[in-house]
């Protein structure tokens, strides 16, 4: 299929390059050009500009946060008015239920298609084409795509024909697996406290029920309190936690354990973690308990 | 192995069964005698009075809370005076830390052994001997009740000498497993408030990342909202909490997501839900956000 | 002084009042143009269009919530665009500081003058010409407008030359109030549930130390449980917890029992008390508490 | 009167000394002697053993919490023992609910009289006599120590016959208090963000709707940051905060702001706050918006 793929961040790439693999044919753009020459190198045309990438049967759009894809899509890049009524945008990026609300509103009075799809996976993931896509929006137009998500990703999950839905689960499931990061921090700041060895401590719970591979994986980070090189920055993360507690807002839904991830991320911006891993809300936790 | 078994709840009749089934002589006590009765087809000696579990190697306690351990040794049952300085006490239900901290006390005091191993599992778990035994003791004691743990788990975690540890543990781990009830109560009740199927929702979770079996069985629970009969109920579980708060309480430990359970069960009991199963803070959620 | 008003709420109309009772010369603005129409017989100048309020001296708003003042300013009415260089633009309703260093901006470009004079006080204070004014904005400007703070207030609070100081002490202001009702809230649901008699407790606070006049006015409403009608809706008070925790956000300042706050009057909005006064969040307290 | 006068901290000294310069017969008795000869030159009676103290027709305690109260009546003192039928006990340090329901039952088995009378106050209103007493017991009995209670306090509220009523009402009131040093800590940690000198905001808040005494004078330790020397300590503010939520606790009240309470003062103790006031819980905030 012809695709533009807008956004290479370290998720961006491994997407973009798994489409290549897969024998589609991938125009790249991505705001800092580099990056995109980068995958020149594996059989991606360049896009000299946004408009470049609207020329195929989909666009997908990684970006960073809302203000990217807003700037991407309405303002200078206007990539919108240059999307013609059989194309589709869809948007892979964690972005808030009320801009994918407006998209909505935008591509209908466009005439063009609009899948949210965004993926559970972190950067090594996306690379071994090992995600969760999340995606919603017209039948038909998933149905085309289903391809590139297989491509991408090892399942995908269809949730209607509303695509803000799919932003709302993407969003919900961010929620569980940033308070996990608060529980162990909690839990390991217990532990600790009473003298309990932390990897022993992990290897009991890792190896009875909290056994999933993300609850291994912060396991081990928090366990041995290596927030260097971030995975995902706590800075990013404190973006979505306000875009959880935004969709909770707005549908009057109290969610006092995102309250608390709120407080904490607003704590680690304000005590300089923001460029550690987000699971470094730990440390905040150890500290307030007196540890190290 | 000679071994006395005290308390014949759901956990603890199972336990006692499987101990006869590895071919453990096995002495039962059950304040209401009849639940004893139930073993003696299987095996199992019934004792008439405390005193007689105390003629063995070892005496196991499983009993409901801090107080009825506390009767049955220090009270009317005074089961530490009767136990001779060659057996070892192994107690295995849920109790505080501050109850461990006595019982290292009285029974170096006494001359008897002490080992803390509770158990992570459900009932199920506990019948199909697939629970995980968290002990610490003395070494010698340890190695000593190891078959014992064998015939009930699947899995023993060893984790030192000094038996509250295990304790601390226990209570960090359900700490852990609860506020993955709050969590997904509260990802939950943002979800349906946005007309997303519950189950659909669930089938995404648990097939992707959150994949861990507590977390399918808990999700499972709340997506249908089955919170009768309970396999645990939200009264003890108000027990827990209190447990794990007043062990970070001791440690001045600051967990503000069992603070925010603490709230939640009370509430909980407070309109009615006492006797359902304890992920039906769920439901308070899900009335929070004006479902149902 | 030639002054434009616009917004003729409950306290906008007593604020509006006071200025001509002043001898102030009042053109007054209100979307529903009866309501303008009220206070013709006092000798105000009522507007037919927006424009018309831009003639005087300075134009004060005092509307409903960032989008009334938005549209107002740069949407449909374009008063920016209508406003002189020796104009002054005095924003009295709660707003947000994000909106306020806009206009800073906007206003800076425009040329115009621009004061931020929030207020505390219920319309009851505003009809007494009690309120308390807290401005912040240049030098000479504050000081132009210090008589018509006079009229409406009983003292002005000058904050310095940076306007969005004066949103976030309002903002900061009504955090103080508000998380009073939760707090009240709180007491009430622990003394009733202990069977003490709500009035005498209230006797006792208020005849103590509890004795600021706002304290003994909700603990009065709150130990008699009468919602009904509201003096400020919990709709409204809704919208302002969330301006204290844009404002807590942007700043990267924790603020947990704002946060408290947040999942309160969400819950309250979701149960159907929107309409209540805002301290019917103490109802709330009460039901969690299974009272009633 | 003859009156008995256990524990002579900074309170209980103040108030023994006005029930002395009321002419009231005073015995006092304090476990560091030296204390109690202080008093000596002002009139009292210096007791050698506590007993000494039961001689009169009242005997008041003011220790310094559950724990001593227990070891003065029960314990090594033993003072239960030698109280007549006709002797009343009022307790009026801050003690829990559930030692408070002991007490009832302990006196009437014993067949003396129980009036709980905890007082609001810091030492210079004890001095002043300018505390508040808040009382509860049998009629007869609070009527007879009514000339006491005058000589220490402005004002005494009577909540009826039940003394455990006066303990929740203490507690409660307490919990107003602390929250709000929660609360100012937060709005200070905003503005002072913001840039907005303390000073300033604090003249503000204190003179327009901020205006009880309380308010006004930890607002001012807190703009000021003059933690030192503490009036009341955090480590002992740490424990009126367990004491207020163990008594939401038994009776099932969710108090989500407490429990924001609790977490903040374990941190202040963790991170060696505890001999500074409490009001230095706002350092913690402060901290936490990475202020300093």
């Amino acid at each position: 299929m012809k695709v533009g793929f807008i956004g290479l961040g370290s998720m961006g790439r491994a997407m973009a390059r798994n489409l290549l693999k897969a024998g589609h044919e991938v125009t790249v753009y991505n705001r800092t050009h580099a990056r995109a020459e980068d995958l020149a190198g594996e059989g991606a045309r360049v896009a000299d500009a946004l408009a470049d990438t609207a020329s195929g049967e989909v666009v997908i759009t990684m970006l960073a946060d809302d203000h990217a894809l807003e700037d991407v899509l309405f303002g200078s890049g206007n990539l919108l008015g240059k999307l013609r009524a059989d194309q589709i945008h869809v948007s892979m990026s964690t972005i808030s239920v009320e801009l994918s609300l407006s998209l909505v509103e935008a591509h209908r009075r466009h005439g063009t298609g609009y899948i949210s799809a965004p993926v559970f996976g972190r950067p090594e993931a996306a690379e071994a084409a090992k995600l969760f896509v999340v995606a919603a929006g017209p039948k038909a137009a998933v149905t085309k795509c289903q391809p590139l998500f297989n491509a991408m990703g090892q399942k995908t999950f269809v949730l209607g024909e509303d695509p803000p839905a799919a932003n709302v689960v993407k969003l919900s499931g961010n929620f569980l697996i940033v308070s996990t990061l608060e529980c162990l921090g909690e839990a390991f700041a217990l532990v600790r406290k009473y003298g309990i060895d932390p990897q022993q401590y992990l290897d009991m719970l890792t190896n009875s029920f909290f056994s999933a591979p993300f609850q291994k994986n912060y396991g081990g980070i928090i366990a041995q309190q290596r927030y260097e090189p971030p995975g995902f920055s706590l800075r990013l993360g404190a973006k979505d936690v306000r875009l959880i507690l935004a969709a909770a807002d707005a549908a009057n839904v109290p969610m006092p354990v995102a309250s608390v991830l709120h407080d904490r991320f607003l704590t680690g911006i304000s005590r300089g973690l923001g460029e550690k891993d987000w699971s470094a809300i730990a440390q905040l936790e150890a500290e307030s308990a007196g540890l190290k």
